[in-house]
C-alpha cells in the first residue's frame, strides 16, 4: 500500500463542491471514479478541506492509498485522461509517507478572492469573479482588513453550519491588490471557518462601497456575532490557491 | 442621425466569429438585434475587423448610426441588458463624428495570444488558451519573432482566403512574456492579414519546441509562401485587445 498526494486544479462552476454528495456531482466523486478506473480499487480521497459549490481551485490537495504497483507519474497521466471531459486537472502527484494527511498535516492555506469592479457585467471572467459595479475604495478595505490580522474570534464571519470546535483562528495575511478593473484579495491562515473568506470579503465590500465606515467594520468584527456581519460574497470569485505542508 | 462608437468585450467560444453569417450566431448579429430592440431601427454595425470563430476580444470596436434621440450612456446600459445571456459586454460607448469609421480610421491594432505551457491540460483557462505541453524555449521564440518586426511580405503567414490587396504589412511589435506556465505573445500593427497572428504564433511554437531552428524560421518567412510556414495556432488563445484611432 502506497500513499499518494495530488495537487488539483478545478473549475468549480458546475460541481456541488469538493465533497461527495448523494444528489449532485462533486470533484471528489469524479476523481474517485477515475482512480477506480485506473486501479480497480475502491479508494477514498481525503481533501485538505471542502470547497463550496462554485468555488474554484488552483491547488487543492488530497491524499489516497493504492495497492496497485505503479508510479506517481503514471497516476497523474492516467487521472488527467480519465477525468475528461470534466474541468479538473492533476498538476502534481507524489508518493508520501503514510503519516501524511492532506487535511491534518496542512500548515497553511492560501485563498484568493477576485472582484471585477466595473459597470459592465463580467464577460470573459463570467463565473470566475464577483462583479461589483459601484467603485470600491481599496484603501479603506485594506484598513479594515488589517484589523483582522492575528489571532481573533471570527464568529462574525462564521457560517451557522460551521463544524469547527472554536471560532478562534489566526489570520496570517490579508492583502488587497487592485489591477485596473480587478481587485484581488489574497488571504492565508493555517485554517479557516466555514464561509470565513466569503464573509470577510462580503463585509469588506460594504466598507469599499462606503456603506460602512472602518469603525462600523471594527464594531461588527468585535461583536463576534454573525448577524452583525455583512453578506456572504458569492462562491464564483473564490479560489483555493495553495496548501503548505 | 448620430454616429456612435462602442468598445466590446466578448467570449468568442460559442460564436461563429464577429461577422454576421447565415447559418450560425455571430457577435455582430447579437449586437444588431439588441440595438434593434432598443431603437426599433435596423442598424448595421461596422466592426474594426472580423475575428474568427473562437477568437475572443477585450476591446473590439464598432460604429453604427441611430436616429433615436438618446445618449451614449443609455445605449451602453441598454445593450448590456439586452445582449444577455450572451457573453458580450459593452465597455464603452461614445458619440463620434460621422467621418469616424471603426474599420478604416483604425491606426493600430493590438492582439494578445495566450499559450498554456505545461503537461496538464487547461482547466480554469479551457477555451481561453492554446495548451502546448512540450516545454517552449521562449528566448528562441523571441529571436525568431524579432525577424518579423518592420515592413515585410507576410505571405508565409497569410491564409489562402485572405482578401487583402497586398501581403506587405508593417509589424510594430511582437513581445513574448513568460509568467510561470503562461506565455503571452503581444503583437501590434496597423492591420493584419487573415490568420496572420495565429500563423505567426503557430510557426514560432515550432521554434520554441526545437522542431525548427531560428534559421529555419527565417528561411520560411523569407520564402513568402504559406506552404513553407508552420501550422495555424488554434483560435482559443487569441484575443483582440485594443484598437487605437
Amino acid at each position: 500500500m502506497t500513499r499518494y498526494k495530488i495537487v488539483i486544479e478545478y473549475d468549480g462552476s458546475d460541481f456541488c463542491g469538493w465533497q461527495r454528495q448523494q444528489e449532485a456531482l462533486s470533484v471528489q466523486e469524479v476523481l474517485e471514479e477515475a482512480l477506480f478506473k485506473f486501479s480497480h480499487e475502491k479508494t477514498e480521497l481525503q481533501g485538505s478541506g471542502r470547497t463550496d459549490a462554485g468555488v474554484h481551485a488552483y491547488g487543492q490537495v488530497a491524499h489516497f492509498d493504492l495497492e496497485k504497483e505503479t508510479t506517481a507519474f503514471r497516476i497523474k497521466e492516467a487521472l488527467n485522461a480519465l477525468v475528461r471531459p470534466y474541468p479538473i486537472g492533476i498538476l502534481d502527484c507524489e508518493e508520501v509517507s503514510e503519516d501524511f494527511n492532506a487535511r491534518f498535516s496542512a500548515k497553511k492555506r492560501f485563498y484568493v478572492y477576485k472582484i471585477l469592479n466595473r459597470r459592465t457585467p463580467a464577460v470573459l471572467d463570467r463565473k470566475r469573479v464577483w462583479h461589483v459595479l459601484q467603485p470600491l475604495d481599496v484603501e479603506k478595505m485594506k484598513e479594515a482588513a488589517s484589523l483582522m490580522l492575528g489571532k481573533h474570534d471570527f464568529s462574525t464571519f462564521r457560517a451557522s453550519e460551521c463544524q469547527a470546535k472554536s471560532p478562534v483562528k489566526t489570520l496570517d495575511s490579508f492583502d488587497i491588490v487592485r489591477e485596473n478593473e480587478m481587485i484581488y484579495c489574497h488571504v492565508s491562515a493555517r485554517s479557516f471557518l466555514h464561509h470565513q473568506v466569503r464573509n470577510m470579503v462580503g463585509t469588506l465590500v460594504l466598507v469599499g462601497q462606503g456603506v460602512w465606515t472602518v469603525a462600523d467594520f471594527k464594531r461588527a468584527f468585535e461583536a463576534c456575532d454573525r448577524t452583525k456581519g455583512g453578506p456572504t460574497a458569492p462562491a464564483d470569485g473564490l479560489y483555493l490557491k495553495e496548501i503548505l505542508y
